[in-house]
């Protein structure tokens, strides 16, 4: 109910202005439709238009590393929530089993980066997904499981379940658990000229204290 | 235009219902239209559908090992193509540029995976980006510079700019690259059951030789 819960109607005129688009073409994707909480904020704020990323996006790539494969780098496809629509924390949260190797890795060795795009958003126009004026994050730190009866464990699950609904049916014998990415540097790119300098406690400083809103 | 204002969302709710029973169909994204070259081959042969989800994505994340993070996967979002469309190759080239960081990883550390998703395809339904049923790849090998006046990078580029239009104005001065990944791993999750083993003898065996086309 996501989209109903927004403050002005603009997504929802856009929305009904694209299927009336798609609607009348011949060739049209059939994913998912995103709505987006809060519309994209200027980027002249780097540490908004991060939390903004991470909280409007639903999954990207998650890198470990690779013990069985001689130490490489590991990108894996996985789902994540920073917090309920409207309530992001900053911190991404994931949901995963040992039985996947990202886990398995992570517990070996917990250097990781979690990588965004804006491009599924659907905010970036006709530009290239390489393109700088398409935004992407990447947020490399440590990542940890949550201490399984923590308050934190249940709030992340609420978060996580918010946003991806099937989740939370997933088969209990594959135990899966709730991972979190400790951040210590922050990647993002949103315009031409390189990467934008954003630090943790820039990312991290609470809404109205220094983050445009 | 009143009843795109309102908080409450009842009436909203019914105009897009009226929207979407009108015109039939289930709900869409703002993401650019991608239309595929090939129809999504059946899961039971491994090697044409890694081939199939490399050929017909065209970005995903380029992962290396930032040795000015700790050593840590920093995983990078970026285009590619494995060849113009119907003759892909199934070897992912990049366009990149020691600008950014991975290409300078890259040079000091060839270690690397690149990560697909089916998702932005639009063929994975409603389900969740994480559930197996919605495929992924991990191809994880060395990253390499491909020399500048081969026969390859030639062919690279084309194949780049094929499904990149824009990156062949790309600065001049920013001196992008052709670079590739030479694959030693294959990781694919396209069902339940964990992932699916794919040589990389069978990833490349040409058309007419095993793979079923």
């Amino acid at each position: 109910m996501d989209m109903f819960m927004m403050r002005n109607g603009k997504y929802v005129l856009n929305l009904i202005s694209f299927v009336l688009i798609v609607f009348g073409g011949s060739v049209h994707s059939t994913i998912p439709i995103r709505t987006l909480s809060q519309d994209r904020p200027n980027r002249s704020n780097g540490p908004t238009f991060a939390r903004w990323l991470v909280s409007e996006n639903t999954w990207g790539v998650l890198s470990t590393i690779a013990d069985d494969l001689g130490g490489a780098p590991f990108g894996d496809v996985v789902s994540y929530s920073d917090g309920e629509p409207y309530h992001g924390t900053g911190i991404p949260y994931f949901y995963l089993t040992t039985l996947d190797p990202t886990a398995r890795y992570a517990l070996k060795d917990h250097r990781s980066s979690f990588t965004i795009s804006e491009y599924p958003l659907g905010t970036c126009g006709k530009i290239d997904p390489e393109n700088p004026t398409c935004s992407k994050i990447t947020l490399t730190g440590k990542l940890n499981e949550v201490e399984a009866k923590s308050e934190e464990a249940g709030m992340a699950k609420k978060a996580l379940f918010s946003k991806h609904v099937e989740m939370k049916n997933w088969p209990k014998d594959h135990t899966f658990k709730v991972y979190k990415l400790d951040i210590e540097d922050i990647f993002l790119i949103d315009f031409y000229g390189g990467s934008k300098s954003v630090t943790v406690d820039q990312y991290f400083l609470p809404k109205n204290e220094g983050r445009q809103e």
